[in-house]
């Protein structure tokens, strides 16, 4: 079993985090930067909590331009948010009737860009975000705002935040290979527990038992699929299926370790699988080994996308829908950037990225492959162990 | 073990959630409704997936005045919606490099709208919901919308969503039930596998595992907290901390079933645990008896409240942070309405409800407790077994 990698960050870790975006912040002129949602309060404050799953509550968090991240949050969080890194945390009765929070937010947001002789304000508008409040109190804290400082400018932080996040430091790749080998434990003996004739809903079960076994805290992400030589959905829930002979089978799961997520799949074959499928199987794989030749720091993403994509149209693949050959990954099952023709993110050192080439290799047949790895000045990391290179059946 | 009840439902039962909305809808002369959420996107679709945890791509339905919804989604997702329910699915290649779907939902809602001869667009905008889509592509919408049709209104439909969602069927009470009698029976045997010097995480993992065995399909949410004579904090993960003699534990646990949830906890003590935390389980026990006998149609949330807030008071509670004694429960782990002062929601048959009465009974020590229900014309149907009156201790 790997080594159980430590909870929590050190307190220079967060203070290399606020550095990092404030140096961010000051390109943008930003006096304040507003978060709202789990992963980008839980990465700047430390806060992990699965209470983010009610919607009953907004949680606020207001980063200035110099100083500590201020938590705008319910009475219920303030036990579990403060720490010596999150000292200044106000707080509200709340679900309130009238005012969830919102006037106090406004009063924060104003007061720290005073502070800052700042009138723009940061939050997150782009691609992969939202707000996570209500449209009413969005509107209502912009009026707010507006009332109080008429010349308030509102930017998008996005690529900020972004830019920010995308660079793992040694503790967080730690998190995600412990959890990622913990995950490759457990796919490299499915065969020891999966068996033609179980229901794909007893299947579900056991994996996710398998993996908390292994060490895993949770199995937030568990998908997969099954049909008769080859798959045509590889996002959908057990529905009482039964697993048998000719069946290809695709688990792929989202396991965390401290709010740190792997993300990677494997194929399986039952009885007779057909050279198709098996064909499709080896093309995804080296598919993914171009990818990793290709994924060295100073090529972009859609380079890396090319390389495999080119691997995959030799071998005849009909088109995909899955839209993309892998994203970053950390905090969330997936984060930016993504693997597209069109995505000119540069790859550097420190970037935890999945590969995640799939074909459409016969109608209505799909393969999907992934891998994890971390972006290394000689070329990747695995953090997932390597799949074999052959489709595995059981007879 | 409790029977498991069929997954899925039948197509009349979304044809009952679409009249229902469609009634709505025609009190605010709603043209188009537009849902953006994984909770609404099932409610009204039955699309079921954890993709959702994926922040890449947004997801939309629009109902329409009359006929049936329309996806609006990425085409990875195509297979997994279509039923016969939902047969008009519009897809695009996601994610995209300028256009994540923004034009394509524009075009049909503009669709729908000029089809019912309407200018008036329902989207979420209160208490407890948010726009799962990035601001810059809300503002594009809407841009796009208000140029097509000038006349553009734009309501609040969260009222009429949550109106219909609240009345649960019995079909999804059945899916509750199944899942809170599970977890029931893990919670009634925490003795046989938690003990004094196992660490919070292995207790966690533990009970996670039990909880699979015992039938659900997930562990969705899992948070707890131990102290000595008494816990401070109800919403964090494990920590590491070992369990000892004298700790009072909460675990509160939100497990689901074919996309439904329980949400209850219980409380145990190890070894000496003194009467202050006893006549405080005591308290909330008996606070919680109060809301049963309060909880029958007719009656508001506010005086479900009052019962419950009455005998906690007469306990001597300092007061509570958690914001309200209880609330909604179905395909989210927290759900409206709430059980608070200011609640004046009415009662009605079919509403699936927690009770959850909590007190500060020291400084720093907190009690909460939580039961599910649903409301029925001679009074609450218990779906969680009431826990035991006395706080239960393991010497």
């Amino acid at each position: 079993m790997p080594k159980v990698p430590s909870r929590g960050f050190s307190g220079s870790e967060f203070a290399a985090r606020l550095r990092a975006i404030q140096a961010q912040m000051e390109t943008q002129s930003l006096g304040a930067l507003l978060l709202t949602t789990e992963s980008d309060i839980f990465y700047f404050s430390g806060f992990l909590s699965q209470f983010w799953q009610s919607p009953t509550r907004p949680w606020f968090v207001v980063i200035p331009a110099s100083g500590l991240p201020i938590g705008v949050i319910p009475e219920i969080g303030v036990n579990a948010m403060t720490s010596e890194f999150m000292t200044d945390i106000r707080s509200w009765p709340s679900p309130h009737a009238t005012d969830d929070g919102v006037s106090l937010l406004a009063e924060t947001v104003l007061e720290v860009l005073a502070q800052s002789q700042s009138c723009t304000l940061g939050i997150n508008k782009g691609r992969e975000t939202h707000i996570r409040m209500p449209l009413n109190d969005v509107e209502s804290l912009m009026a707010r705002l507006r009332s109080g400082m008429p010349d308030l400018a509102v930017l998008d932080a996005t690529p900020a935040i972004q830019a920010v996040r995308m660079l793992k430091s040694e503790a967080e790749i730690d998190k995600i290979r412990y959890v990622a080998q913990c995950v490759s434990d457990v796919f490299e003996r499915l065969f020891t527990f999966a068996e033609v004739g179980m229901s794909d809903a007893d299947l579900f079960r056991r994996f996710t038992i398998e993996c908390l076994h292994a060490g895993v805290d949770t199995v937030s992400y568990l998908v997969g699929g099954a049909g008769q030589q080859g798959y045509d959905d590889i996002i959908s829930p057990p529905s009482g299926r039964r697993l048998s002979a000719e069946d290809v089978l695709i688990f792929d799961t989202g396991c965390t370790f401290d709010g740190y997520f792997c993300d990677f799949d494997r194929n399986y074959g039952f009885g007779g699988v057909n050279d198709l499928a098996k064909k499709a199987h080896d093309s995804v794989w080296q598919a993914t080994e171009a990818g990793l030749k290709a994924a060295v720091p100073g090529n972009t993403c859609a380079q890396v996308f090319s390389a495999m994509h080119e691997v995959l149209l030799n071998a005849g693949a009909m088109g995909e829908t899955v839209g993309r050959y892998g994203h970053g990954l950390g905090i969330q099952l997936t984060e930016p950037p993504s693997l597209t023709p069109w995505e000119n993110t540069i790859l550097r050192e420190g970037m935890v990225m999945t590969l995640e080439p799939g074909m459409v290799y016969a109608p209505g047949k799909m393969m999907v492959h992934e891998e994890n790895v971390v972006i290394r000045a000689e070329g990747p990391e695995l953090l997932s162990r390597r799949a074999p290179p052959e489709l595995p059946v059981k007879w």
